[in-house]
């Protein structure tokens, strides 16, 4: 592990001025200070715990393309129950909105040494967020949601079991009489949805229904998925629809309705993620819930073993159906 | 959730009593207290902490089938690694060989909690360990070491990644030039040996090689598995074996060189575990290490955070690839 020697001595410089590029003091050039961090980065350097006094203790939230700011908002309740935890562990803990250009100006290692911060917990990243690269390499720890990274002993993934969940609304559909079940989803950019789609599948073929390719749909824009692909189920004769997210599955009902399908007599919708407003949509949506507050407490409990070298790969919180009005007996054939 | 009064109520005897029972105090008859007991397990009536004084924080390590007294016992370490974090924490940990007896004359629930238990950690079940079953359906927190329970929110599976270090394994032989690459296996009859089974493969087909079923044995006898698969993929012209664990791939490569193949410069071999011994085989064992004392840790972990009821279903930890002696260069064709 390097230390602020190994930095000044393969650059040629004291460890004095070292320390201060890292702690971020201002009288050394800008220059100076970009390539001592990219110096840091490069040798493996890290803040570590034990070096640091207690109000130094400092972790980030890291969060992109997610709403989280209001109570019903989906990252709230994660992040609060982040919170719950670490505060009282003695760590502060920032909530960082990531933009494109601050990831495209600056690496991710050289944005966490240069914040002081030990560990990140990262939400709402997909494929293509350009930070995401950096962490198959990093040796900070950080804790991912939603997002899976192989072979990194620094970084691990948190989330709900997709598996068990799909699981669940499938056996719960089938007991219903559903034999032809179709799946509506986000696009597949990103690990979650990646998961969930091969998750449906799975769920398939464990109840020994026909899992053939064309009754899954994807892609980016819920009212081309509302609009174009639902149709197409409906003709292929499904009687129940899973979608990846709450906000598909409203959308799906809300379009069934008005295509003069009632929900759930002639259509099953199920969601997935269990959303507020889904105890009040018409009819109220059966949906799979991920517990948003142990979401965000398992988050900080990993990341904090990952801190103290426990290497943690994966962490899956046990899902649940919740069952509502939007599914109900298999209409029976004409 | 079910209270002493429940019971009582149920039975139509006074509070006191089932208080008696259900702590085990002697003056009530043993049929009395087996009703009670019973009718507690029934009615889903599990310790409480909050109820509980910190001397009385009882978790039981439940082993079966699995060495752990001495050092370079496999289950050494992960006892020791929950012990380091369990102790500190208030908690007192009992050690329990679990018979067959034990198990068919008293039911798992009884058993916790008669003896104060208010969670456990379970190590060597496979599918016939006759307690296995109980996991479906109890409502005392437990955490199963290297065994799934499905859609139970408090029982949790923790062990190390079992398709990561398959791909570890498969990419290394890969990178030497393995083409075809084989696999022995204890018999299938465990949740592990199911995963690692699986793993295999579907590391195989990731990296593009032929994923025939043939290329993979399995048998409940290590000699069985040496003496009469091992030749016959010998035959088939593998010129790499990965193991299911250790003792496997160590007695795998005694019979190599007794039919007189070098390892690695005929037949690499690669073990799963690291188990103390690897590193003194002849030559030293290539293995995927999974790190004991932190699965211990985790494993504590996990059933601290399902007694404080946030519902982990599934924790691994990254694996990792040892390289030493027993794998080298693919031999090029005669």
């Amino acid at each position: 592990m390097a230390r602020m020697q190994d930095i000044a001595d393969k650059l040629g410089i004291s460890k004095g001025t070292v320390s201060k590029a890292l702690n971020g003091t201002a009288n050394i050039s800008e220059e100076l200070q970009k390539k001592i961090l990219e110096t840091a980065v490069e040798l493996g350097y890290t803040k570590k715990l034990r070096r640091q006094k207690d109000t130094e203790k400092k972790l980030c939230i890291l969060i992109d393309n997610m709403e989280y700011k209001e109570t019903h908002h989906f990252a709230y309740d994660i992040i609060l129950g982040f919170r719950q935890l670490a505060e009282p562990a003695g760590y502060t803990v920032d909530v960082v909105q990531v933009t494109d250009k601050l990831q495209k100006d600056t690496p991710y290692d050289v944005f966490m040494i240069q914040n002081n911060y030990i560990g990140a917990f990262v939400m709402g990243f997909n494929f293509a967020t350009p930070w995401m690269k950096d962490f198959h390499t990093s040796k900070i720890p950080a804790v991912l949601y939603d997002n899976y990274v192989f072979d990194n002993p620094t970084v691990a993934y948190v989330g709900v079991d997709n598996n068990e969940g799909m699981t669940l609304a499938v056996s719960h559909l089938k007991q219903q009489g559903h034999k032809s079940i179709g799946y509506l989803s986000a696009a597949l950019g990103s690990h979650i949805m990646q998961a969930r789609h091969k998750a449906f599948f799975h769920a398939l073929r464990q109840a020994g229904l026909n899992a053939d390719r064309t009754r899954a749909r994807s892609t980016y824009m819920i009212a081309e998925c509302v609009e174009k692909y639902l149709p197409k189920l409906l003709e292929m004769g499904v009687t129940a629809i899973i979608c990846s997210h709450d906000q598909l599955a409203n959308a799906a009902m809300l379009q069934c309705q008005q295509l003069g399908y009632h929900v759930p007599e002639d259509i099953s919708i199920i969601g997935f993620d269990d959303l507020p407003f889904c105890a009040y949509t018409a009819p109220p949506l059966t949906t799979i819930r991920q517990n948003r507050i142990q979401i965000g407490k398992s988050g900080f409990h990993v990341l904090e073993s990952l801190i103290n070298q426990i290497s943690i790969g994966t962490l899956l919180l046990h899902a649940q159906l919740i069952i509502r009005s939007s599914t109900g007996e298999a209409k029976t054939e004409k």
